[in-house]
């Protein structure tokens, strides 16, 4: 292989790949980026066979051929290097020289044949939405996925197509996070399960251009997310994910208006005293139109007042205040309605306009 | 004690006296921060006993007295707090309560007693500079101050008043980095040794300000650095410090003007190679107008190519990079010369102009 390219488009797509490149494995061909040059194009692939990402740019391809180079290394190197243009040239025992201006590198690479290939999903049926829509789906519920492996597939979040809907929805046992989104053309209907970790690193490859979009396609066993220079390959979790429509019931004893950044804002304060403790939980109290949120440690009290508005019965109710920060800080509108139905039973944060979220949060028992 | 106060004044107070409080200790009453309220000031002091800051700023005082909080908690809640006042009022059995708006905090204090109070360091002959130059002196130095303990008087950087000239010099054994400023007004000379680690939260608290000043004051344990609104006590070192003016030799066999910038970009891509194998070190050859920067290691190789200018005999010797690296770094200037004995005996960094910095590098024994 030998090739020339510029500096800044090889390490852009680098920085793509090596979110799929192994740091720690017993394969070590895993930390490495494949490198193939053909047809006036340099494509690279990382692939830790969780996750796979390639991206391609534009190179000038003197001799055509493929190479396995050190992730860790080769990026470092590219990332300091002098000049705009980069000279790759590997031989047949896969010495690879890297040159630019004055500095040269010689590094061993690996044999391309030996690199495992990104599975093959085939491209049909796309549903297709804005990558800027799926980022902000990914960051309103992925933290909601569980961090134990207790049940492997709840370390995953469901992505759902359902009458015409795309649904992302991620429980770990307290807590459901689930976020739709109206799809403008025709899909079929799927349920998959795509693990966290994968879709955090797919989160960070994701535009914020509003007019870059997303092609997304399913397999038995894959996902491919097509997002044009890029494509990023997920394996799928194997197993039923919960029934989470049943969970959210409509049905409510109470149900609030508050302004969401004040309500975030005293929660947090009141974090400060509970976490000191072992966990406490904070204690919320509707009181006609105040929300009174205490918390109770070792260390000292807090109090906090705020007004809401209230629509049917008073209800004193005890929480984890991380899972209502979580929630509340994913939320990007003023106010939301909170709907209880008893101190034992989960409270569920709605939209105050629509229908775009729902998130489910279980209380704390405790003795009053 | 009862006072009321601005949030923001009061938050910029706490995180200048943090510095100073321990976070892990056997004396709780060092993890506090201790208020103290009279004459319409509140004082706020850190003090880990070897590092003690005080901050002073306007508050409307109700009742004067005092009080030590734990500080992490108090800085939390104060950055955490709704309002733009803050009320704070402790009663007799240091209970005390802060209060903004509609949120109310009641945290255990200690009793301002029981907190140690800061070493006096009387005010005469102060040394007066620039806070802005003191912080450039810090940071072009500390790197060099040893982080084994193995000869404690080396984790300090000596300050020295000499001729009318403010000396600054760290020594880990490795290097040495020497950094000089004239005095405007006249000064006593005095030779003190102050701890790295007191340096460095000292640095963080100087202003970048051009006009602000620090006068600093001298007592046999202790130094003061006076910032106006803060003050800063450390603790110093007792013992020899290393007669550093005897190592930096004006003699050479070699002596070149290389660009800094370049010289320090070739290095760090040659030690990218170079850490890869067990701290293999890097290779320079001055080889007529050419330096020629090599390293190997089973990874690979690295060649960089540089222009420079000569004086004396050509020259091939090795170095650990990081010296190399946390010495160009700290420079400023565009070019610098760089003498040489012997391949055994350390490197010379200076300015092209003037003696304001001297940075000295022993070099590591390589079989050629």
């Amino acid at each position: 292989m030998h090739i020339y390219c510029r500096q800044d488009l090889l390490l852009n797509s680098i920085n793509t790949v090596l979110k799929a490149c192994s740091t720690k494995t017993t394969m070590p061909i895993l930390e490495c980026i494949l490198l193939t040059a053909v047809n006036n194009k340099l494509t690279l692939v990382g692939n830790n066979l969780e996750l796979g990402i390639e991206s391609t740019i534009e190179a000038d391809v003197i001799g055509e051929g493929f190479i396995a180079l050190e992730a860790k290394i080769f990026s470092e190197i590219i990332r300091k290097m002098p000049g705009e243009v980069i000279e790759i040239s590997s031989d047949e025992n896969y010495m690879t020289s890297i040159v630019s201006e004055k500095s040269k590198f010689q590094i061993a690479g690996q044999s391309g044949k030996d690199f495992p290939a990104l599975p093959n999903v085939e491209k049909v049926n796309a549903c297709t939405i804005k990558q800027i829509e799926l980022k902000e789906m990914i960051r309103q519920t992925i933290f909601s996925v569980a961090q134990d492996e207790t049940r492997p597939i709840l370390t995953g979040e469901m992505l759902q197509i359902k009458n015409n809907s795309l649904n992302m929805v991620a429980v770990d046992g307290y807590r459901i996070s689930y976020r739709k989104m109206e799809l403008s053309n025709e899909n079929d209907d799927i349920e998959v399960v795509i693990p966290g970790k994968t879709l955090g690193e797919i989160n960070k490859i994701l535009s914020s251009e509003e007019n870059d979009q997303v092609n997304i396609y399913f397999s038995d066993k894959h996902v491919l997310f097509d997002l044009g220079e890029s494509k990023v390959v997920s394996r799928l979790l194997e197993g039923d994910f919960l029934r989470y429509e049943q969970v959210f019931s409509p049905d409510y004893e109470t149900k609030i208006l508050v302004n969401r950044k004040s309500f975030l804002m005293s929660i947090e304060r009141a974090a400060l005293i509970s976490r000191e403790g072992k966990k406490n939980p904070i204690r919320v109290e509707i009181d006609g139109d105040k929300m009174i949120i205490t918390s109770n440690a070792e260390l000292g009290t807090s109090r906090e007042e705020l007004d809401v508005v209230l629509e049917g019965k008073e209800i004193v109710i005890a929480f984890n205040p991380k899972y209502l920060i979580d929630a509340l800080r994913a939320i990007d509108d003023d106010n939301v309605y909170i709907q209880f139905i008893s101190s034992l039973t989960p409270c569920i944060i709605n939209p105050e306009d629509g229908d775009q979220y729902k998130y489910l949060i279980l209380p704390i028992r405790v003795n009053s």
